[in-house]
């Protein structure tokens, strides 16, 4: 079944509120192995409404509106659909009465709301537990079409209660969509594809698609199967051929951000880590305690933008760090250094350190997107990675950070390895 | 003239992101004086790009593309539009250029990114500056085209420079608009727009449009005039009523975040600032780092989630933060000596500390959303502000740490009146 997602509401057109309700349904949709192929945002008038209508019906099964149910005379759209269809507006008896409890007996506000108690004659009302406009579903020569109110509080109750189960009935036989979400670090979205470029070409089920998502990259497998076990072993098989060739890269089976599965080893380990962070100026610090529970795993953190604050906070030597022949801030000496400091002085196992040139500037000589990133571990090696970094000042310090991150978590996976 | 938004992406159809790069551009649009009457999204899949294409053609007079530039090979929104309006994609030099600088000699790479610096023949250029892939703007048949990126931070940048000036010229003989943007801190958006009620309702040039913006509010000023001068005079009129309703929060007559009008402040006094972070736990370094020139005015910081840290890295007392009777390390006391303390070790002008309950679980038996930051000053006082915020762990981690800014910002205020 193909379905469009048709948003009604000029504020939708005029940028005042973001349209979440198609993403909510696209999800939706997406897990009841429906396909969505369009999403559209139309305004409150009649005759562009129907147009919506009239180009959908050319391209899909299933017309889900959102918004429009509402009391004023701008909510059209039960009214646009009645009148295409050839059918009369009636009362649903049950959500007038509701209405009219709600606003005990306040006449006036009754008849305004009135409005909202309309279906069209022959539709399955869908009861609004949220909110006093009912939702409609029907099915007309051949098209589906469901009605939910706009509020997204009203219309997520009223899509997974009566509407999906309305849907169910319709859908009977057909197969659920299944999908898996693979995350990889430590390796970009074209570098990704590159290597599993024969995989993806050759194979059309399950789909594999990969997608840039916040400085990391992620890959989503879906296929429809009969069963949960049918999809389970088509994916699992699937992903067994990623990780012959990315396996290197990929840290997580779920879609989940590298800070949280970083996280979750630390803790799972009984291990702490902390930062010393020159160019990436607190974000590492910054991604690991955005996951909630990470103050078990993060010992603590410095944030060393200058030469003076290396020295005063971490004991940095004037020598490595200035006059002539001197490493310099920006090398992977004054890194390597930065990181053992930072696990002596927080008492960590792991240390990470990042020293670098964000931009969009040259700094002691050096480029934007020269990056030198150290893991120190507690009786262990401390190893520098030098990095040559693009996407600007703000993509060169998430990617830094983030390429930190995948470096603690290739010597953690390592670790498990050994032991 | 009538616009139609088309978001190009398979991972909007799946509800894996949001569609805020529509409202971003309805947004703008309206403020150009261009009706947007209908946004769609369409997956990566050739025909339905092209279907799209033909039905808002129908119904359009410029079609605003987002999404499929990338470098892979589900990216199709140049191939589409090319193929349809029968022209040859050609390289844009410069573009390729940038991207062979940027991937310094990694030839492997350049090659899979070459397709970014593609462009349709004849059409004019848009340079992406946070990112590879070059856009395009064209006129074809009495229909004009823009082609974006998908990631909104190259998207908006080029929207609101090349493209719009591509726009500009095409509206032509209409009178340009002039739009200006106002930043405030430390008022959220409804009571914001409490304030200036009033003139909002009243007004209709300059339009007033409030909206929220990454835990600050903003307000956009649009006016439609025949030439420079008037249009400063009507901006400047409206500018003076606004200060005197909500002057005290408005920190910038220009679109920038806080913490660059606070970098900028400092430079400017030739001081520095230090950190000290436990709920924030670096985001205030990482905004404050995040402002290119930094350096001067960052003097160094802490990320002391723990109560160990916080002893260690900043000396404070175990009687403070534990055990019967103690504050605690959710406390105002706490707040203030990691801030005075963090002043010391810095060596900086001004301190600014958090401690607080991100969430989503209470901490010391205190709510989540309950915050205090702490404001030092060398030779100055310490002020402490308790906070009650809301937003989830990622909100209130954000409004915490935009909080601290403005605290920073207004004493910086403060003492320029003084002198």
């Amino acid at each position: 079944m193909k379905a469009e997602i048709i948003a009604v509401g000029t504020e939708l057109l005029l940028g005042q509120i973001v349209n979440t309700n198609a993403q909510y349904l696209s999800q939706r949709l997406a897990a009841l192995g429906i396909d969505v192929y369009f999403q559209t945002v139309v305004g409150d008038n009649a005759g562009r409404i129907r147009s919506a209508i009239e180009t959908a019906r050319s391209r899909a099964d299933l017309l889900i509106f959102t918004g429009g149910l509402g009391p004023t005379q701008d909510d059209l759209t039960k009214d646009v659909l009645a009148e295409y269809l050839g059918r009369k507006l009636v009362i649903h008896e049950p959500s007038l009465r509701k209405i009219e409890e709600r606003l005990a007996g306040n006449l006036i506000r009754i008849e305004s709301n009135r409005r909202q108690a309309l279906m069209i004659e022959g539709s399955e009302p869908l009861p609004n537990e949220k909110g006093m406009a009912v939702g409609n579903a029907l099915t007309a020569d051949g098209t589906h079409y469901i009605l939910l109110p706009g509020p997204p509080v009203e219309m997520q109750a009223m899509f997974d209660g009566p509407a999906t189960r309305w849907l169910l009935r319709l859908l009977g036989e057909s197969r659920p969509l299944h999908s898996l979400t693979l995350r990889f670090a430590g390796i970009g979205e074209s570098a990704l594809e590159h290597l599993l470029i024969d995989l993806i070409r050759g194979q059309t089920d399950p789909t594999i698609a990969p997608y840039a998502k916040e400085g990391e990259v992620a890959i989503r497998l879906s296929t429809k199967a009969a069963d949960e076990a049918e999809a389970a072993a088509k994916l699992e098989e699937t992903v067994r051929a990623i990780e012959r060739l990315a396996g290197r890269y990929l840290y997580a089976k779920e879609d989940v951000p590298l800070e949280e599965t970083v996280v979750g080893m630390l803790r799972a380990s009984g291990r702490t880590a902390a930062t010393a962070e020159s160019c990436t100026g607190g974000l590492i610090a910054e991604l690991i305690t955005s996951v909630p529970g990470s103050s078990e795993a993060f010992a603590g953190g410095f944030v060393v933008y200058t030469n003076v604050m290396k020295r005063e906070l971490l004991g940095l030597p004037a020598e490595l760090l200035e006059g002539p022949g001197a490493p310099g801030a920006i090398s992977g000496e004054t890194a390597a250094l930065m990181a053992e400091r930072t696990l002596e002085r927080c008492g960590a196992d792991y240390a990470l350190a990042t020293t670098g040139v964000a931009g969009p500037s040259p700094a002691e000589g050096k480029p934007p997107g020269l990056v030198y990133v150290a893991l120190a571990e507690r009786g262990g090696r401390t190893d520098v990675h030098e990095l040559k970094l693009s996407g600007g000042r703000d993509g060169v310090r998430l990617r830094a950070a983030k390429h930190a991150l995948y470096r603690l978590w290739e010597r953690m996976k390592e670790s498990m390895t050994n032991f």
